[in-house]
Protein backbone atom coordinates (compact mmCIF):
# COMPACT_ATOMS: atom_id res chain seq x y z
CA UNK A 1 0.00 0.00 0.00
CA UNK A 2 1.02 3.44 -0.65
CA UNK A 3 0.22 5.65 2.19
CA UNK A 4 3.98 6.39 3.83
CA UNK A 5 2.61 8.84 6.23
CA UNK A 6 0.42 9.15 9.21
CA UNK A 7 -3.09 8.94 9.81
CA UNK A 8 -5.01 11.56 11.37
CA UNK A 9 -6.83 10.33 14.27
CA UNK A 10 -9.66 11.29 16.97
CA UNK A 11 -9.02 10.66 20.53
CA UNK A 12 -8.94 7.04 21.54
CA UNK A 13 -10.43 4.89 22.18
CA UNK A 14 -10.99 3.42 18.51
CA UNK A 15 -9.91 0.14 17.20
CA UNK A 16 -6.70 -1.12 14.86
CA UNK A 17 -6.06 -3.97 12.85
CA UNK A 18 -2.38 -5.01 12.80
CA UNK A 19 -1.66 -6.91 9.56
CA UNK A 20 2.03 -7.96 9.45
CA UNK A 21 3.05 -10.06 6.23
CA UNK A 22 5.68 -11.32 4.55
CA UNK A 23 5.35 -10.83 0.24
CA UNK A 24 6.24 -13.90 -1.26
CA UNK A 25 8.60 -13.61 -4.64
CA UNK A 26 9.29 -9.76 -3.50
CA UNK A 27 10.82 -8.11 -6.18
CA UNK A 28 9.61 -9.86 -9.43
CA UNK A 29 7.97 -6.70 -11.60
CA UNK A 30 5.30 -7.99 -13.04
CA UNK A 31 4.20 -9.19 -9.44
CA UNK A 32 4.66 -5.97 -7.64
CA UNK A 33 2.39 -4.23 -10.20
CA UNK A 34 -0.41 -6.53 -9.53
CA UNK A 35 0.53 -6.45 -6.14
CA UNK A 36 0.53 -2.39 -5.62
CA UNK A 37 -2.88 -2.11 -8.00
CA UNK A 38 -4.48 -4.46 -5.72
CA UNK A 39 -3.53 -2.92 -2.45
CA UNK A 40 -4.49 0.51 -3.64
CA UNK A 41 -7.61 -0.75 -4.25
CA UNK A 42 -7.74 -2.34 -0.72
CA UNK A 43 -6.97 0.92 0.03
CA UNK A 44 -9.79 2.70 -1.14
CA UNK A 45 -12.00 0.28 -0.29
CA UNK A 46 -10.95 0.55 3.05
CA UNK A 47 -11.56 4.45 2.77
CA UNK A 48 -15.65 4.33 1.19
CA UNK A 49 -16.32 2.25 4.41
CA UNK A 50 -18.15 3.87 7.36
CA UNK A 51 -15.94 4.26 10.02
CA UNK A 52 -12.62 3.84 8.47
CA UNK A 53 -10.32 6.56 10.41
CA UNK A 54 -6.96 6.06 8.45
CA UNK A 55 -4.42 3.49 7.56
CA UNK A 56 -0.76 3.62 8.34
CA UNK A 57 1.46 1.35 6.26
CA UNK A 58 5.47 0.33 5.50
CA UNK A 59 7.45 -2.22 3.89
CA UNK A 60 11.51 -2.85 4.33
CA UNK A 61 13.39 -4.26 1.46
CA UNK A 62 13.04 -8.04 2.37
CA UNK A 63 9.31 -7.53 1.75
CA UNK A 64 8.32 -7.36 5.12
CA UNK A 65 5.73 -5.53 5.96
CA UNK A 66 3.39 -3.72 8.24
CA UNK A 67 -0.25 -1.87 7.40
CA UNK A 68 -2.45 -0.73 10.42
CA UNK A 69 -6.08 0.21 10.07
CA UNK A 70 -7.91 2.07 12.14
CA UNK A 71 -11.36 2.25 12.62
CA UNK A 72 -14.25 3.95 14.77
CA UNK A 73 -16.04 0.60 16.03
CA UNK A 74 -16.11 -3.06 16.04
CA UNK A 75 -18.38 -3.29 13.93
CA UNK A 76 -17.15 -0.70 11.24
CA UNK A 77 -14.26 -3.06 11.31
CA UNK A 78 -16.29 -6.17 10.99
CA UNK A 79 -17.68 -4.67 7.95
CA UNK A 80 -15.17 -3.84 6.18
CA UNK A 81 -12.96 -7.29 6.83
CA UNK A 82 -16.22 -8.80 6.14
CA UNK A 83 -15.73 -7.33 2.33
CA UNK A 84 -11.85 -7.93 2.26
CA UNK A 85 -12.43 -11.62 3.35
CA UNK A 86 -14.14 -12.43 0.13
CA UNK A 87 -12.80 -15.77 -1.42
CA UNK A 88 -11.51 -13.66 -4.75
CA UNK A 89 -9.47 -11.47 -2.33
CA UNK A 90 -8.30 -13.98 0.23
CA UNK A 91 -7.36 -16.53 -2.28
CA UNK A 92 -5.51 -14.13 -4.79
CA UNK A 93 -3.74 -12.88 -1.53
CA UNK A 94 -2.54 -16.45 -0.57
CA UNK A 95 -2.01 -17.85 -3.57
CA UNK A 96 -0.53 -15.16 -5.08
CA UNK A 97 1.10 -12.18 -2.71
CA UNK A 98 1.97 -13.47 0.43
CA UNK A 99 4.28 -16.35 2.30
CA UNK A 100 2.89 -15.58 5.66
CA UNK A 101 0.33 -13.12 7.67
CA UNK A 102 -1.34 -12.35 11.13
CA UNK A 103 -3.61 -10.52 11.89
CA UNK A 104 -4.79 -8.93 15.17
CA UNK A 105 -7.25 -6.70 16.18
CA UNK A 106 -6.80 -4.69 19.04
CA UNK A 107 -8.55 -1.94 21.12
CA UNK A 108 -6.75 1.23 21.24
CA UNK A 109 -6.73 2.82 24.64
CA UNK A 110 -3.81 5.56 24.43
CA UNK A 111 -2.54 7.44 22.31
CA UNK A 112 0.40 9.86 22.61
CA UNK A 113 2.53 11.59 19.40
CA UNK A 114 5.34 14.24 19.18
CA UNK A 115 5.86 16.44 16.18
CA UNK A 116 9.70 18.05 15.52
CA UNK A 117 8.93 21.98 14.71
CA UNK B 1 15.34 -2.42 14.56
CA UNK B 2 16.43 -5.44 13.17
CA UNK B 3 13.92 -7.81 13.69
CA UNK B 4 12.51 -8.51 10.46
CA UNK B 5 10.21 -10.70 11.16
CA UNK B 6 6.71 -12.36 12.75
CA UNK B 7 6.05 -12.47 16.90
CA UNK B 8 5.53 -16.30 18.13
CA UNK B 9 2.65 -15.28 20.55
CA UNK B 10 0.05 -16.55 22.75
CA UNK B 11 -3.41 -16.62 22.22
CA UNK B 12 -5.40 -12.76 23.14
CA UNK B 13 -5.97 -11.46 24.86
CA UNK B 14 -2.38 -9.30 25.50
CA UNK B 15 -1.60 -5.80 24.73
CA UNK B 16 -0.11 -4.09 21.92
CA UNK B 17 2.49 -1.08 21.69
CA UNK B 18 2.08 0.85 18.05
CA UNK B 19 4.78 2.97 17.34
CA UNK B 20 4.82 4.74 13.63
CA UNK B 21 7.48 7.13 13.12
CA UNK B 22 9.89 8.90 10.66
CA UNK B 23 13.36 9.01 10.76
CA UNK B 24 14.85 12.05 10.79
CA UNK B 25 17.86 12.66 7.75
CA UNK B 26 17.56 9.51 6.96
CA UNK B 27 20.24 7.63 5.27
CA UNK B 28 23.17 9.51 6.98
CA UNK B 29 25.57 6.58 7.49
CA UNK B 30 26.81 8.29 10.97
CA UNK B 31 23.53 8.73 12.11
CA UNK B 32 22.15 5.57 10.84
CA UNK B 33 24.85 3.48 13.02
CA UNK B 34 24.18 5.26 15.87
CA UNK B 35 21.04 4.76 15.28
CA UNK B 36 20.59 1.08 14.49
CA UNK B 37 23.00 0.33 17.98
CA UNK B 38 20.33 2.15 19.82
CA UNK B 39 17.27 0.61 18.46
CA UNK B 40 19.15 -2.77 19.12
CA UNK B 41 19.61 -1.64 22.57
CA UNK B 42 15.80 -0.79 22.84
CA UNK B 43 14.99 -4.30 21.33
CA UNK B 44 16.88 -5.92 24.09
CA UNK B 45 15.79 -3.76 27.03
CA UNK B 46 12.38 -5.04 26.19
CA UNK B 47 12.90 -8.56 25.64
CA UNK B 48 14.46 -8.41 29.30
CA UNK B 49 11.24 -7.20 30.67
CA UNK B 50 8.98 -9.39 32.48
CA UNK B 51 5.96 -9.93 30.42
CA UNK B 52 7.23 -8.74 26.88
CA UNK B 53 6.00 -10.98 24.29
CA UNK B 54 7.71 -10.61 21.27
CA UNK B 55 8.39 -7.40 18.68
CA UNK B 56 7.78 -7.05 15.21
CA UNK B 57 9.46 -3.77 12.89
CA UNK B 58 9.74 -2.21 9.37
CA UNK B 59 10.75 0.38 7.58
CA UNK B 60 10.64 1.79 3.81
CA UNK B 61 13.26 3.66 2.37
CA UNK B 62 11.63 6.68 2.95
CA UNK B 63 12.40 6.29 6.34
CA UNK B 64 8.70 5.76 7.67
CA UNK B 65 8.87 3.07 10.18
CA UNK B 66 6.22 0.88 12.19
CA UNK B 67 7.39 -0.85 15.23
CA UNK B 68 4.71 -3.41 17.19
CA UNK B 69 5.84 -4.63 20.63
CA UNK B 70 3.48 -6.81 22.14
CA UNK B 71 3.28 -7.15 26.13
CA UNK B 72 1.12 -9.79 28.60
CA UNK B 73 -0.38 -7.22 30.49
CA UNK B 74 -1.10 -3.25 30.90
CA UNK B 75 1.33 -3.14 33.94
CA UNK B 76 3.61 -4.90 31.35
CA UNK B 77 4.06 -2.56 29.35
CA UNK B 78 3.76 0.49 31.71
CA UNK B 79 7.25 -0.86 33.48
CA UNK B 80 9.03 -1.20 29.78
CA UNK B 81 7.42 2.58 28.81
CA UNK B 82 8.67 3.93 32.36
CA UNK B 83 12.23 3.02 31.23
CA UNK B 84 12.41 3.93 27.40
CA UNK B 85 10.56 7.19 29.04
CA UNK B 86 13.95 8.16 30.79
CA UNK B 87 14.58 11.85 29.53
CA UNK B 88 17.91 10.03 28.01
CA UNK B 89 16.61 8.00 25.50
CA UNK B 90 13.67 10.39 24.74
CA UNK B 91 15.54 13.25 24.20
CA UNK B 92 17.82 11.59 21.85
CA UNK B 93 15.07 10.48 20.07
CA UNK B 94 13.68 14.15 20.02
CA UNK B 95 16.71 16.00 18.90
CA UNK B 96 18.09 13.09 17.03
CA UNK B 97 16.46 10.67 15.32
CA UNK B 98 12.93 11.04 14.97
CA UNK B 99 10.74 14.05 12.70
CA UNK B 100 7.74 12.55 13.85
CA UNK B 101 6.20 9.39 15.59
CA UNK B 102 2.75 8.51 17.28
CA UNK B 103 2.37 5.87 19.67
CA UNK B 104 -0.65 3.93 20.33
CA UNK B 105 -1.59 1.45 23.16
CA UNK B 106 -3.88 -1.23 22.54
CA UNK B 107 -5.25 -4.07 23.81
CA UNK B 108 -5.17 -7.22 21.19
CA UNK B 109 -8.95 -8.79 21.33
CA UNK B 110 -8.62 -11.35 18.59
CA UNK B 111 -5.54 -12.42 15.91
CA UNK B 112 -5.62 -14.90 12.80
CA UNK B 113 -2.63 -15.85 11.34
CA UNK B 114 -1.95 -17.63 7.67
CA UNK B 115 1.17 -19.43 6.57
CA UNK B 116 2.41 -21.05 2.83
CA UNK B 117 4.24 -24.40 3.79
Amino acid sequence: MSAASFAALPDPPYWAVIFSNQRRGHGEPADDAGYAAAAQHMVDLAADQPGFLGIESTRDGSGFGITVSYWQSPEALLAWRRQVDHAATRELGRERWYEHYELRVARVERAYGWNQA
